[in-house]
């Protein structure tokens, strides 16, 4: 997690393969068990970042708010439709205007403070991601 | 974007490869000209909808909240620490603590409103995507 200047300058445009950056582990092992977000009970968890995206991680602090974005590697992603919370009262409502974890793209969007910080390995919660759960992306939630 | 009820009923578990929902089509046309979030002067621009995933935007409505999540394609994803906002005075920080376009997974996160819906497109804003950036994901703010 040392300083490391970029050595390339010239802009580069990238192709669209995700690249899990790190992965969830947590003693929530399925979807059953999961909360629906963090806020409604959801344990804390390590959040372990692989060691060839360390250096990104520098200056993360103790107390950081961050959004640690997942790839929910269990959703459904021809669902486009669902009754919000799987409650059947609920009108029938397109994905896009819920946060159902099934969705053409399933990301998952987890705030959460950093709780311990252990080399390369995160405390982070409340976090409803299930164990095994790509991590994708952290950023620091804007003031 | 009628109710249509999912067909499959098995949970099934897939890869992770991003399918573009949508397009920004703005008058940003160049990262240069791009204010660095929607809030610092960022104009409205169009989210025009693929039609494939029209469906998940029944419910959706005016004035909702969103967050649009984008594949920023100009971004680079060989970088792992900046200066942040590209200010040498900023010290060297490392990506997952900054929200520089340029990190392992170039996903955007633009918190936006919905000002108009027209067909498939949605009018939203601010926000500081560039013309031609891929849409991966539409959610609600949650309150």
């Amino acid at each position: 997690m040392k300083a490391r200047k970029a050595t390339r300058k010239t802009p580069k445009v990238t192709g669209g393969r995700l690249r899990p950056v790190g992965v969830i582990r947590s003693t929530l092992k399925s979807r059953s068990q999961a909360p629906r977000q963090g806020p409604e009970g959801a344990p804390d968890a390590w959040l372990q970042v692989h060691p060839w995206a360390a250096d990104a991680l520098f200056r993360l602090a103790l107390g950081d708010e961050i959004i640690v974005v997942t790839w929910l590697h269990r959703a459904r992603r021809d669902v486009m439709q669902v009754h919000p919370r799987s409650d059947p009262r609920n009108p029938l409502t397109g994905v896009f205007a819920t946060r159902s974890p099934d969705r053409p793209n399933p990301l998952g969007l987890h705030p959460v403070v950093v709780r311990a910080i252990d080399g390369t390995r995160l405390r982070v919660g409340p976090i409803e991601a299930i164990d095994g759960t790509p991590v994708i992306d952290i950023k620091p939630v804007l003031k």
